[in-house]
């Protein structure tokens, strides 16, 4: 059997395993990807933080639990960070990520091995219109956000956090011509104090206890609804809360990591 | 923070987190376990296997997932069974295991780091009657087994493994007198070429892919519906096969334990 070193972490509840492989020799595949965030006989993740340096730039090659390939995760980035930061991978606070989508600047904040806060640069939050889903029963319109996946987050007046908790989440049905690739479903409590609630309906996962893009979605949604198209705000999701920050050009996201674990995990053939 | 060196591992996809401690110096509490076994802020598993050596024996303090305490756990006490022998905690693949539930002989084979055989004597699987349960509105009638925990084993004539993995599991209504404490309601079907199928409900926890005590009843009950007192039968689970055996005075479980990590782990405080 082959033991590769790992860690695992997690950013507000939504939790990978962390392959550092500096020269990038791991060629994973998606069977070994799988087994190693299958929960009950590997160790069990969202997903999978491949730290390849490459080209003077650390490169987080994300993986789905499912094995494909992902160009981006909000939550991961900042563990990755954590990770480069506190492992000394890096040795400056502020620096650059690059992902599939591109690169992204992070600043790391009150780090150690275990625990640190990070904020990430997300990019532009894009008003693509307006539409509506359908979902338990319920319509729901909002804004069509992109942030390199599509988004609608619907800021409902009057809903309460505690009417939020208990909304059925399923399958959510929305216009296909207005979403051609699907949506991300956001459904949002009104900004009062600089502060939301927000539920996510991931495409192709489910119910997830927090995303990254789908919080800037949101967060530019309930400035939208509040009259404003730039501001700071804390989002809280099932899994934490963290702070949304839109302004004219960009957007950032400033939330916790977790690094809980590390040692030698098997490695499927 | 503090951390403690761990392991993790499953025996047919029921899993542990594994720590050692032969000095019994960790006091685990209930919310340090439910931390450990959160499927996304922690390490996540079924249960903690806490190995303690106390009384000239290798003791298994097992805590579930909820942080509290359980007797015994038959695909655990595999996975334990492993870690000592694979460790070097124990020098021959015959020995004993201390549980609440008492001492269970065990023999391992076939052992290395990561992957073992492991016999478990699991003790008599006394026969207390038959009754009836209603699951997905159908009928259910078994025979009662008590292996220290109660259970309701219910062969279904004629039931496929096709038909019995599209069969409806959620919480079984049983007879309240017959199961003062609750039933663990096992679907079985027939005897055939020394081989069985079934599916577990466990109380108080849902469906499992696999119940060691589970399958010695089912065991226990498809003889006894093949008119046979004892025997020997492979038992399919979801999380994969079994040798069961029933002799006159005990029963035996024979099974795969595999370790895939290992490493250091954050304790709460």
């Amino acid at each position: 059997m082959n033991t590769i070193e790992f860690s695992k972490g997690h950013g507000t509840e939504n939790d990978f395993i962390i392959l550092p492989d500096p020269h990038g020799q791991l060629d994973l595949t998606p069977a070994q990807v799988t087994a190693l965030c299958d929960r009950r006989a590997g160790l069990g993740a969202d997903g999978i933080l491949h730290v390849v340096f490459a080209d003077g730039l650390w490169f987080m090659d994300y993986r789905n639990a499912d094995g494909s390939i992902a160009e981006m995760c909000g939550n991961g980035v900042r563990v990755f960070a954590h990770y480069l930061r506190s492992r000394g991978l890096v040795d400056t606070d502020a620096f650059t990520v690059n992902t599939r989508a591109g690169q992204r600047p992070v600043v790391v904040h009150d780090c150690d091995d275990f625990s640190a806060t990070v904020t990430v640069e997300m990019g532009p939050a894009e008003v693509t219109g307006v539409s509506t889903a359908q979902m338990g029963g319920l319509d729901f319109a909002g804004l069509g956000v992109d942030l390199g996946n599509p988004h609608l987050a619907a800021v409902i007046p009057g809903l309460s956090p505690q009417q939020l908790s208990e909304l059925v989440f399923d399958s959510p049905t929305y216009d296909a011509e207005f979403f051609p690739e699907g949506v991300n479903l956001e459904v949002v409590t009104e900004l009062v104090d600089d502060r939301v609630s927000m539920r996510v309906f991931e495409r192709g996962v489910g119910e997830t206890r927090s995303c990254g893009t789908g919080i800037i979605a949101a967060a530019r949604a309930a400035l939208a609804d509040a009259g404003k198209t730039d501001g700071q705000l804390t989002v809280e999701v099932p899994g934490g809360q963290v702070l949304a920050e839109i302004t004219g050009e960009t957007s950032r996201l400033t939330g916790p990591s977790r690094i809980i674990a590390s040692g030698q995990i098997v490695l499927a053939d």
